[in-house]
């Protein structure tokens, strides 16, 4: 059986391309890989360079870094052409380069909109860690960069590929835990002393940027909507904290959907704060536990689906292993390249984050005031 | 040794006396129990008067219902002697009962304050189920007259007598986890048909006076103050739902403490929801799990006391069954009534939850305006 293009683009229509993918795609593509450079080598750009290593259609085939030695070094590692390696001020230039497809975002996050829009304009697709940007200003200019240049933009929320989300997904959708009325989560760490993510020139804000985003993604994602009231608190306990002089320590919200359904979500920069949601039906409930790169946790009940019948209850924790979902979002986004098609999470979907976020900010800003 | 009143009075300043009162009640007071007078025959009732026949200083001298039937039923499983049943025309006539001590108000929210304040006024004490009335108003009201009529006051929070959020509170307070920084957590349920406390003449509000007043309860009792700043949402899915007609079906809301700590709760009557807390500290964190009559689990895990040792993980599940809280709560307010101290959760307590649903439900009734 041969496939052409327009074939998976029918088959995508019916939902039916991402489960036939795996097998399919070598016969469309010629086993073709989609060669990657890597923007900044900091450590969740480790995840990704492992995660392509074990992909079937994605290759990591250039690096950027302000450092010549530590690209080396990792060059050499991950089999990257020494020719591939760029600085900074030399990025430009990977629109000359064919080994390169796409551009992996690895940066702090104030430098998302920048290189992403230089790589539009270079020509090569964009893969772009999350949070999308610092402002949804900013997140209007990348997907209108790569629109302009017609190349894919994906945000790298990793969770859209991991198994157990999947699941609570399908949960979810299935009607099993009936309609959903209340949400509720967190996320967040106690960060060490030194990290650039509490620098508001290079983190455009604090725990909810960085933590946070994580709930609200997931919220919109269950509720297949964009909510419609939002409102927030923030907060810092100790402003002599040198960690906490220009971004927030504490946020809190709470996001109304229009079917009803009201979030409530959380982040800290100053706490063990283990990441989880919990999703409450009308005949059922759910948990995850664990924003994490692999160990995603499951728990739930829902009832019968006749009267009468023995409710389902479960509890399970993800054998997957890191760097899993750095696999699957690489070939996600491959795919979606090679087979030309809209990936998971667009651009659209980091700008719908973001507009939550400048809202919670907003509202918290005002409960001072 | 024999103690005299003045000695409890010391020892409860010291913090001693709740330790210590087991062995040395029975000394102060002849081994005398607390007649109680259970005002309402519902599902609760039953539970306290299980608490009181498994206590040492409390026991169930009189009844109050508008069923005879019932009350006759009631009185002769558990030995309450016949001429102490009561109509509610009949109540105040409470008065001139010496079998009758206090009063504990098991009805509708609507009628706690009406009910404690005649028992006030009939010279018995009074121990209240929560939430402690309908407004902050009649609060204020029940704390006068009780105060008035120099009896005591208390509101029936069952979990501030359970072994689980008592060992909470401890690691809380004894600095373990830290500085709390963020609080959430969320109770409720899927509300049957013909259920009062969907009508509001009766129940005041919905989901919150009934389940979220638990989690507003336990974040002020963490934080150890008053919140500053409450913002909420309130929502129904289905207006059409002869259930949401009157009181809501779902709220959430934001606390700031004046810590800069955090908390967001959420309360519902139309879903599945397993109550819980967590406790997010600079140190640690903690999971309260079931806001039920028993079987409360705890898990957590704290950093070792110096740098270099192991942390604390612990998981563990309460084996006390129900009526045990009953049992601790009511000889509580026994002891209280017997030693002349004041209860652990008096009016004030009350009074102070109430204030944070009502600027709950003001906050919600802004957003939608």
């Amino acid at each position: 059986m041969q496939l052409t293009r327009r074939d998976f683009a029918k088959m995508g229509a019916l939902g039916l391309a991402a489960q036939w993918a795996p097998q399919l795609i070598g016969q469309a593509t010629g086993n073709r890989k989609v060669g990657y450079c890597v923007i900044g080598l900091g450590r969740i750009a480790k995840h990704f360079l492992d995660g392509a290593r074990d992909s079937e259609h994605s290759k990591v085939t250039a690096l950027v870094s302000g450092h010549r030695d530590k690209a080396e070094r990792i060059a050499a590692e991950y089999g990257v052409p020494l020719e591939n390696i760029y600085s900074y001020e030399e990025f430009d230039r990977i629109s000359k380069n064919p080994a390169i497809d796409a551009v992996y975002v690895a940066l702090p996050n104030s430098m998302h909109a920048e290189y992403t829009i230089r790589a539009a304009k270079a020509g090569k697709h964009v893969l772009c860690e999350k949070p999308m940007a610092i402002s949804t200003a900013e997140c209007v200019q990348m997907i209108d960069a790569c629109k302009a240049a017609k190349v894919k933009l994906m945000i790298a929320y990793r969770l859209h590929f991991e198994p157990t989300t999947l699941k609570a997904l399908d949960i979810v959708r299935s009607g099993k835990i009936g309609q959903i009325q209340s949400m509720q989560g967190a996320n967040g760490f106690n960060i060490a002393v030194g990290e650039w993510r509490y620098n508001k020139k290079l983190a455009g804000g604090g725990s909810l940027f960085d933590m946070g985003v994580y709930c609200v993604n997931a919220y919109r994602m269950f509720a297949g909507a964009e909510p419609l009231g939002i409102l927030g608190e923030v907060s810092t306990s100790d402003k002599s904290d040198e960690r906490f002089k220009e971004v927030e320590e504490n946020v809190s919200w709470v996001m109304r959907f229009p079917s009803g359904a009201l979030a409530t979500g959380a982040s800290t920069y100053g706490a063990d704060m283990p990441g989880f949601y919990r999703l409450n039906g009308s005949k059922g409930w759910l948990q995850m536990d664990n924003y994490g790169y692999a160990g995603q946790r499951l728990q739930g009940h829902y009832r019968g689906l006749e009267p009468g019948t023995p409710g389902v209850s479960f509890d399970e924790t993800s054998q997957e292993k890191d760097p899993m979902q750095f696999v699957r979002q690489a070939d996600h986004f491959s795919e979606c390249i090679l087979l030309n098609r809209t990936p998971q999470a667009p651009g659209e979907e980091g700008l719908a984050d973001m507009r939550v976020i400048e809202a919670i900010y907003k509202s918290g800003a005002s409960q001072k005031a």
